[in-house]
């Protein structure tokens, strides 16, 4: 009783050592919020397609607490299942940073001064995302002082008839400055007890199988997810793997569109909603990791450097500190629904080819137009498949509506519409190649033709002196000196606002 | 070590008792998955817009478990702090539910047989709902045995800098058999603690402040949650409690639409997404519980029977063992957004005005028509504002495209389209009240319509003697009926096909 009257005491009192001890305090006896193994259903179903959550899993290597090279996804039959697996070549986890992964809203990632900004900050990306692709994953990572293997797994949490989300991990020491030497485990009751819930409840039966698999990383780093048991539709697997061996596609979204009394047709339906290859190409603005789709490269698409005709606009709005950027162009495919405007969130792609302005009317206007644009003062949702839908995204949708209609407007009505062809609107202002050494791009001379290019270009081929090297860094966007300059002028604008004032005018004399 | 051997041979039986055993010994080793504090903002951006949020407490009073009759959304100031107010006379928690509620994934809601369904399953709702509306609520229960406070602070767990969510709960039991008796709680370290979490880290500063808002169940039970800290955006309140004192508005959706040259408008919104009141009118299929904004109860809006030209339809694909009904008809609205389909899941609104098949088209064709279908196949998504994208989702929206695009062109080009007057159109084809007492909804005789009713309408001053008293079930849905009748005759499809049979023997003949 004296402790409670004390405590209640101290409760007024501000300083550290109080709060800390109020804190411990708190902790013992007040009780923390649960987790349902059902939780782990309910919380993957914010992804409404499969791609959607398999993003989740690359942006979490792409980021800077991994920083990886390189991720490979593959499917792989493990002891007659088949899995999905991603593997990266990152910094791997510890114990510690493992059990976080396994737990909710645990991020740790820190924007690092000159580093790239990391894209998760919800901490769930892996639990909705693999969560989404299957009942079940195993993790494997090694890193520079351990290798761990921990299981999230609703087979396991249902075989036990579980209250709440346990999460066996397992670790191994590795001696420190030795190489290819056997990690080595403590041989205590919680290891073994956490060890035999994985080899009993996953699809690895013996722990040489679990080393095996570790084994994989050789001298280096990384982390691999296994998932298994994976989403089922109509008795089939949800992804398909069957149609090219070189992707995975997902056959969900063939929805047949009836808008039409004369032709109901397919509707034109965007490859990236369908093959797993070209969403990658444009997950992110500035690609900077390697994604191997079975095998297979992904040639990323630097959206903004493939259009033609492209000017750069610019938004102030009085809430934002800085000036947002937009590009537009003309895209070159020939779907006519690859228009309007990709909507990037630190780097990593929200929403695509989002019809606004002109586009949303059915007679054509803003065809082919592409806008790009980085919104990173938005909040992305959940599944960072949209955006909040605040007053802040809907200044920023009028604007770009606007943006877009002047783009389309002075390119078809404007000063320098008359002087093209047809022909010239096709080609990208520039053809850019990426290193695949370096993954750094460079721009090349005129004249060259992305479609000439090797499978693997490096920066030796360049033509260029001055960025022949992949020790030279990359041609700076120059984002200030875009800020300098004043944008495309706007001839069409400025004429239908000179008609009217002469109107205006003529009425006003007469 | 002889013990971890023991449970390790135990492992591979498969009996009830070893298997209770072995769970036990899992959850004293095995970690569990925590959840960070940051979790909770995290996991409330599903919620794009502020009611959907709502929605999800709303959802919570009406499903079965808690079975309330009314809920009240209010605004108070409480100790100098504004509040959003839900306060259910539904059967309260018991201490142990309420933990659940304030834990993820712990859903109890069982569908008992002749019972409504529940709408939640996620067990997610009250945690992504009040978080996404404010950064703390805390939630007064009252059961028939116990009276609980619980906290989930945002505030709270920054405040003692938390590394998991902890959730101070008190409980006072209450004596049985006799009324409006103080309930007693334990003076033990636990409560006490508990209780000095929330005097110290919410608006209510001492245990009489509880007590008194307990009070307000008189000697019924219920729920009241309180959110505070509500959300602001640029310095005002997230939500328009100002423009409107019987409704709270949301005033985020305003985007200006610059899809015309000519005319650059503010877009058509739904009112529903800008008025709580209406969105609520629309949220129940069939409303079962009053829902009272701000001291004026909500005249909920039975869609499917405030049309005029009224058809059934159904849709039996292989893979149901059942047939989905459709009700299309006109709406009376001016409004041209107002048409499309009203997806509705176990009876609560997932989508609204969906546009489909013609409708989709910019030349008028498919206006005003609004269909009504609840698709208990699909599975919602985490929010509830979605389905998920599966095949089943895409083969629906086929079928209900076609459907819609049959009834349009059946009312517009078949047999009785000349018979009707334009005035005709705009009358449901029956007007339905609902009793203010029984919540049961009454057809009424030809002539009656709905505008000229009191505000308060109740059985006994229904002209049918049949259904004029509140014991009088209500009037059956006959679905089963429904569905041994034919569908309406399709006599412009017929046509359609009958012509084409003919030009293909004319050109077979030729």
């Amino acid at each position: 009783m004296k402790l409670i009257l004390w405590r209640y005491k101290l409760g007024n009192r501000k300083d550290r050592a109080t709060q800390c001890f109020l804190k411990m305090a708190y902790e013992v006896d007040i009780r923390s919020s649960r987790v349902n193994p059902k939780f782990l259903h309910g919380n993957s179903t914010s992804h409404t397609w499969a791609f959607s959550a398999i993003a989740e899993l690359i942006d979490n290597a792409y980021d800077p607490d991994v920083n990886a090279a390189e991720i490979r996804i593959d499917t792989r039959v493990i002891n007659g299942t088949v899995c999905l697996t991603f593997v990266d070549n990152g910094n791997g986890m510890t114990q510690d940073k493992l059990h976080k992964m396994l737990s909710f809203g645990y991020c740790d990632k820190k924007q690092i001064e000159g580093e790239i900004k990391p894209i998760g900050y919800y901490g769930n990306g892996f639990k909705s995302g693999s969560m989404r692709l299957g009942k079940d994953a195993i993790v494997f990572t090694k890193h520079k002082e351990s290798m761990s293997v921990g299981l999230l797994s609703q087979t396991f949490l249902t075989n036990i008839n579980a209250y709440t989300v346990l999460v066996p991990i397992v670790t191994w020491e590795l001696p420190s400055n030795i190489l290819l030497v056997l990690g080595k485990r403590k041989i205590d009751r919680t290891t073994t007890c956490n060890l035999n819930a994985i080899l009993q409840h996953s699809i690895f039966k013996t722990e040489e199988e679990l080393l095996d698999e570790l084994s994989g990383f050789g001298i280096g780093h990384g982390t691999s997810i296994i998932i298994y048991n994976l989403r089922m539709t109509n008795n089939n697997l949800e992804l398909d793997f069957a149609s090219d061996p070189y992707d995975i596609r997902n056959p969900e979204t063939s929805i047949i569109d009836l808008t039409s009394i004369e032709r109901p047709t397919t509707a034109c339906q965007h490859e990236y909603r369908r093959s797993l290859r070209e969403y990658c190409s444009i997950l992110y603005l500035k690609p900077r990791m390697k994604i191997v789709i079975r095998g297979k490269k992904v040639k990323t698409k630097l959206m903004s450097k493939s259009l033609s005709q492209t000017e750069k606009d610019r938004y102030k709005p009085t809430w934002l500190e800085y000036r947002i950027h937009y590009t537009f162009g003309f895209t070159s495919s020939k779907n006519p629904e690859d228009c309007g405007i990709m909507m990037y969130h630190n780097n990593r792609l929200i929403k695509a080819f989002e019809k606004v302005g002109y586009q949303k009317q059915p007679n054509g206007l803003g065809m082919g137009v592409i806008g790009v644009v980085e919104a990173n003062f938005l909040e992305p949702i959940h599944n960072k498949q949209d955006f909040n839908m605040t007053a802040k995204y809907s200044a920023f949708i009028t604007n770009v509506s606007k943006k877009l209609n002047d783009y389309w407007s002075e390119k078809m009505y404007g000063d320098s519409a008359q002087n093209r062809t047809s022909k010239e609107k096709k080609l990208p202002d520039w053809t850019w190649a990426q290193c695949d050494n370096c993954l750094q791009w460079r721009r090349l001379p005129a004249g060259i033709i992305a479609e000439d290019l090797p499978e693997k270009w490096y920066c030796h081929l360049n033509p260029d002196a001055s960025f022949n090297r992949c020790d030279i860094p990359e041609e700076p966007e120059n984002e200030d000196e875009a800020l300098k300059k004043p944008v495309y002028k706007k001839t069409y604008k400025r004429k239908l606002k000179e008609k009217k004032q002469a109107e205006e005018y003529g009425k006003a004399s007469s």
